[in-house]
């Protein structure tokens, strides 16, 4: 069965900054999609934000199982009515997968209720992703960690708190951990946060990062899809 | 130590319903706050919808531990503001207690991401609380279960996705289960959730039902509050 | 890829009790195994207590990837060594079944570190067991709720502390309520526990009942399974 | 009201290595109980291996609400009717704490069905342990973090599966990350795991470390003890 693949990008780093343009000439969603592409069972589309509606009207949610969302410098220009639509159909069961600093995104707090704060330093350090969950569809693939020799160092404590899978915790070379890969479920819906991804690194180019971004369309893709969930007056007692 | 406890209530079934009004003539919130204020170490205040900002001015929330909370009729006329005051006020340490029809507020959606969504019957039906945890501080004096001969059946599903805490599941003779205790950690706060206590019925004169919010305010009380939780860049790496 | 079942069965009941044996005249484990064999990915395969070594040697455990387990009478008659080796399989991968009465056997206590204790009644009652996870890939099927028209009651509070997954929630006329599907995670593998199943009602025919334990069979099965998990002795540091 | 702590150690490195003797003269043991005497609300009394009955007699454990447990070479002496009584006693409301080295114990695996797998290194790295749940009792006076100069480095992945409260994440200068500081609960009672200890290290005598203790028995006493927990009968209906 097609799995219906959006990814969203804020796509506005790669238009600004010249060095994050030479990694993702067309974007991290197009490096994204294009990498999911490959897999013959999924249906993947982008959308960015200076599109209309961000690109992502009713139509396109309503034929979307898995959202995946890249923000960062412009969290304040997402529509909040489109983030209300993306919850809604969360919570009628559509996923979604909010990569690196989408922690902070109003889609975020709109899922969790929490505000994903956290510490942070743009040094270039070196990250350790530990496997905590082997035996998990999503992790399944990475053995017992994999290295990226630069990422943007996140550190704890995390503004999320009780997550419901934890599947990885990252080390920094200076000195801080993270809660790098895990799922809240939010009513009908699942919400995978996945932390690696700054856009001066080439993160979305490492087969273990993307591997991992696969095997979670793969896990969160919705089995059935209740619409306008809503509270029911059941006139008759069942017995 | 001392635990500031503000009780809310939306009082306007008390005003416009007889047979309300015969139950509890000062309000539902008046019937829990003389009940708390029974505990030497609560510092217990009200506050109603029609108060100006609801009573809920940002020094209130500032000075309370522990908000309780029952709307029903009114939930679109709590002002969007105050709901995100609060939430931010949850996210630094403060709790919430949510009773009965407060599982379809606007706090509820803000805290939790999820609508609350459940089916539901005004039937008048015996429903029996079981004790599914009886070693936690919330639950402890509460036996096995306890009965109460008519309340308003709420039934699964649930619409709340994974709980933290789960305390009581309830039966209802019209054949419905809820889970109707638990919680739900919210960032550095807690969320409560209670669901006995429709209106024409005198719920909160049950001494289990509370002693069962007395217990959850000591359980709830914050240790310590964080003010102003964001994002912390860390200049110096910690080794 | 083919998943690897094995259904085991005390089966004392079907040979002693001429009501029992009247329902299931091969036993209980022929039931469900004749109706998961339907499914050509699985190979399904039947084990005994009164087999040489209750039909699970090591061969037979190595080459399981889901085992499903059905006790009652002669919970002490079950090998205390055979229980170690399924445990052991399970902290490496493998996952379990845990039909009905089996919440008090040897397994449950070795793979919970709880006893399952329960409160019973054989009273022919009716239970609607309650789908509180309806986009779980284990209840998918099963709407709102099923009827059982009679089953053995069992009611909370149940021994079994918290629990990872919790899919279904039933309702019995006596007055009680039990969490009677739900998954808690053992190390690599999975258990999942599943009420129904009293040996004096033919449960084992009933098709939801029956799809249930097909769609848990999927879920749980292994992604990777690990051999000897051990400490592992890490001579040089990752950096 | 007293808390009544029992605070066992294996007491066999500090007889026999003269590093670990200079470290604790009386035993890691005697470090912790002479720490928790100064909370004149604790009953503190001590208990090791060459002691009759490891000086854990039925009697002793009735009387115990929270037993601390330090072993490490002598795992496989501990006998097992105790470790099956201790077990007894968890699931009926007792709690235990397990420090370090008892990740292997034979009581981890009674409690949890899981053996607890590492990887480990003794190569004096230091270790800073972040702070993930600083609005809980127990972690509630730990700051972001704090940092032990020197300890054995301890790795995931950890063979403990989900659990239930996650407090600490440690990172180690060796590039490992380890959950050092959690619960899970076994039924009435809570299992408590604190990875700090080496005996060749003060860790015991580390302010922070004895704090945590401290306040871990205040929050896993038992609220309620249900003697001789086991399936009830219940003869009559509820309704």
């Amino acid at each position: 069965m097609t799995i219906r693949v959006t990814v969203w990008n804020e796509f506005l780093h790669e238009k600004k900054d010249e060095a994050v343009k030479k990694i993702y000439p067309d974007g991290m969603h197009k490096a994204i999609a294009s990498y999911l592409s490959k897999s013959k069972d999924f249906y993947v589309k982008t959308a960015t934000l200076e599109e209309p509606s961000h690109g992502l009207t009713n139509e396109v949610l309503d034929q979307t199982d898995v959202l995946i969302w890249w923000g960062h410098m412009a969290h304040n220009q997402v529509d909040d009515q489109i983030v209300l639509e993306i919850g809604k159909r969360v919570r009628e069961g559509m996923s979604v997968i909010l990569l690196h600093s989408a922690h902070a995104s109003k889609l975020m707090k709109e899922l969790t209720g929490c505000n994903g704060s956290l510490s942070w330093r743009e040094a270039g350090e070196k990250e350790i992703l530990w496997n905590i969950n082997p035996n998990h569809p999503i992790t399944k693939d990475m053995g017992d960690y994999f290295i990226l020799e630069q990422e943007e160092t996140y550190g704890e404590p995390f503004g999320v708190s009780d997550i419901d899978e934890l599947l990885m915790i990252s080390w920094f070379s200076g000195g801080n951990v993270f809660r790098s890969a895990w799922i809240k479920n939010i009513q009908n819906g699942k919400l995978f946060y996945f932390q690696p991804g700054h856009e001066t690194y080439p993160t979305f180019k490492n087969e273990k990062v993307l591997k991992i971004i696969e095997n979670a369309v793969r896990y969160l893709k919705p089995e059935i899809r209740k619409n306008n969930i809503e509270n029911i007056w059941q006139k008759e007692p069942i017995v």
